[in-house]
C-alpha cells in the first residue's frame, strides 16, 4: 500500500509493504553516502538487508532508547568523520527514538541532508516516523526539543514487528486506538473486533492515511495536527509520575480516557486496552500525578485546554480521574 | 533607519539607530517571560538597559564565544527551568555566537519561540542577525550545524560598537567590504574614501538592504544566498590552518582576494582591508592549509566550485595564492 504526503516541494510518499526493507533501494537513491542510524537493540539482520543495498553504507549505533542531545552528537560526529555532505542521506533504521535523532541530527547537518524513515517499531510505523517532528529529550525537559525535517521516504515493513517484545508491540498500539478515536469508526471497530493486529497492513494504513492528512493541512503542527496530542498531556504525566513502570503508549493511552467525553465510549475504549493487553493505572502518587499534570498543562496549554486556568486543587481531582 | 524583511508570515523588521537598545520595548512585546541570552564579555549596562524595559526578564550567561551544543543545551535548561512556555521571547544580546545559538535554541523549544536579535558586535549588526541562519559548532565540526528561526525583529545600535576591541570591530567590517564586492558600489567607495565607519548607519543600511534582498529570495540559503559565503571557503580555510592567530572577518577578508577576478579590484580591496586594520595573511603551513582547504571545499562546494574536481597538487597551489 501506498500513500503519499503532499507538501509541495517537500512531498514523499509512504509506502506499507511486508518485506520493503529488503527493497528501499527501489523506493529512494542509496547510490550516495548513507549513514544508517540505529540503536543497541536493533536485530542485526535487519541492518544487513538495508546495507546490503548501500553503495557506501556508514553506521552509527545509539545506546536503546536514547534521545538525548548527546546521542545527536554523536550522529553529527559520524557524519562528520565520513565526510558527509549535501545531497548525502541519512536512514533511521529503527523505533520513534531513532527517528527522532537522526531527524533532528538531518534537520540540522550541514543546513539539511535527505532522510529516509525506516521505522521498526509499532509506534513509529503508525506515527512518529511520518510528520517530520523530530524530537531530543535533554536531562530534566524531555519533549521540549525538537526540529521539523520532512523525510523523502517512509517505509514500514510489518514483518519487523515479529520481533518487538510484545508488551512494546501493544504499548504501540495506542496509537490505533487514539487514531481509532480521532479519526476512525473503521479502525475503532478492527480494534474493538480484536482484527487490528490481523490485518496490521491496514491499520497501519488507517493511522498513517489520518495523520497524512493531518500534516499536509498543517505541517508545522500549530493547528489541526495537535488533534494528535489526544491524550498526550495527562499521558506524558502519568508516564512521569510512574517513573518507569509504564511505557508511553500505555501512558498515552491511560491519558486518553478521562479525555473521553461520552461515558460508553470510554467504556469500549477501555475494553479495547484489555483486549491489546494495555495495562490499567498503577497505584500513583496523586500528589505527584498532579504535578506533573500542572507542569505537562503549562508547557502543552491545547492539549488539555482548562489546566491552565485550574486551581491547584482542581488539578488534583483531575489527576485523580485520569 | 528601518528596513523591512518579507517573508510573509515571518515578516520583520530590521531597525538601525543610535539609542535604539533602550526602546526595544516600543518595536516588539517585551510585556512577557523574555529570556536574555548574552555571554561573558557583554557591558553590564547594556544588560540593565535591556532587562529594564522586560516584566519578566530572565538571563543566561554563556562563556564568550561559545556556539558549542553545551552553550545550546545551557539556554534550554534556562528556558525550562523558567518554565517558558509558547510566545514568550528569547532576547539575542551579543555578538554572532550569541545570536546563534539563542537562534538555534528558539527554533528547537517547544516548537520554535519568538525571538529577537540585539547584535552588539560589527558582524553580527552587518550579517549575522538578519537570516535566521543559526550555528552551533560541535568539536571537531565547526559550520557544520544550523537551524532557521527567523527572528520577530533585529534592532541594531551603532552605539554598542564603541565599546568592541578595536581589532573585533575592525575584522567585523570585513563583512562591509564583502558587501561592497559583491553588491555596492556606494559601500566599496564608502570604503576606499575611509569614510565607512565615520557613516556606520549608512553602512549598516548598506549591508543589511542586500542580505535582506537575498534573504527574500531565497531564505533557505541555496541559491542567491550563496553569494553572501563569498570569500568563506578560502577564509575559513585559512582560520582553521592559522590556529587562532586570525579572527573569523580577518580570515574571510584575506579568503576574497583570491575569488576577485579582476586584478585591479583585487588591489583596491586590499588597499580598503590596510585602511581597515585588517591584517596581512600571516605565514602559514601550505599543507595545512591546502587539508583544509580541502576539507572545507568539500563540505561547500559552491564556495569554491571547482575545488572538488582539483588534485591535491592544484588544491596546494591554490591554497599557496589565498
Amino acid at each position: 500500500m501506498k500513500l503519499s504526503v503532499n507538501l509541495g516541494k517537500r512531498s514523499y510518499n509512504l509506502v506499507i509493504r511486508r518485506g520493503v526493507l529488503g527493497r528501499v533501494g527501489g523506493l529512494c537513491n542509496l547510490g550516495r553516502k548513507v549513514m544508517v542510524v540505529c540503536d543497541a537493540g536493533i536485530p542485526a539482520r535487519y541492518v544487513k538487508t538495508l546495507e546490503a543495498q548501500c553503495e557506501q553504507p556508514h553506521r552509527v549505533v545509539l545506546p536503546k532508547g536514547d534521545k538525548s542531545p548527546a546521542a545527536w552528537q554523536a550522529v553529527l560526529s559520524a557524519l562528520n568523520a565520513a565526510a558527509f555532505g549535501p545531497g548525502d542521506m541519512l536512514a533511521a533504521l529503527g523505533g520513534g527514538s531513532v527517528g527522532d535523532v537522526a531527524g533532528f541530527a538531518a534537520a540540522s547537518y550541514l543546513g539539511g541532508l535527505p532522510l529516509c524513515q525506516l521505522p521498526t517499531s509499532t509506534t513509529a510505523q503508525m506515527d512518529s516516523a511520518l510528520g517530520g517532528h523530530c524530537g531530543l529529550n535533554p536531562a530534566g525537559a524531555p519533549g521540549t526539543v525538537s526540529a521539523c525535517r520532512q523525510p523523502v521516504l517512509v517505509a514500514a515493513d510489518p514483518d519487523l514487528l515479529k520481533t518487538l517484545p510484545p508488551r512494546h508491540y501493544a504499548a504501540g498500539m495506542a496509537q490505533a486506538l487514539k487514531t481509532g478515536l480521532i479519526a476512525s469508526r473503521e479502525l475503532f471497530e478492527l480494534l474493538e473486533a480484536g482484527e487490528a493486529e490481523k490485518d496490521i497492513e491496514r491499520t497501519l494504513y488507517l493511522c498513517l492515511r489520518c495523520k497524512a492528512d493531518l500534516v499536509e493541512q498543517d505541517e508545522e503542527a500549530a493547528g489541526p495536527q495537535r488533534l494528535l496530542r489526544f491524550g498526550y498531556t495527562p499521558g506524558m504525566a502519568l508516564a512521569a509520575a510512574a517513573r518507569g513502570a509504564l511505557l508511553e503508549g500505555e501512558a498515552i493511552a491511560l491519558g486518553m480516557l478521562p479525555m473521553i467525553e461520552s461515558r460508553s465510549l470510554a467504556r469500549r475504549a477501555k475494553a479495547v486496552m484489555k483486549t491489546l493487553g494495555l495495562p490499567p493505572r498503577p497505584k500513583l502518587d496523586a500528589a505527584e500525578l498532579a504535578r506533573q499534570l500542572a507542569d505537562e498543562a503549562a508547557r502543552y496549554p491545547d492539549g488539555l485546554e482548562v489546566a491552565q486556568k485550574l486551581t491547584p486543587e482542581e488539578l488534583g481531582l483531575l489527576a485523580q480521574e485520569i
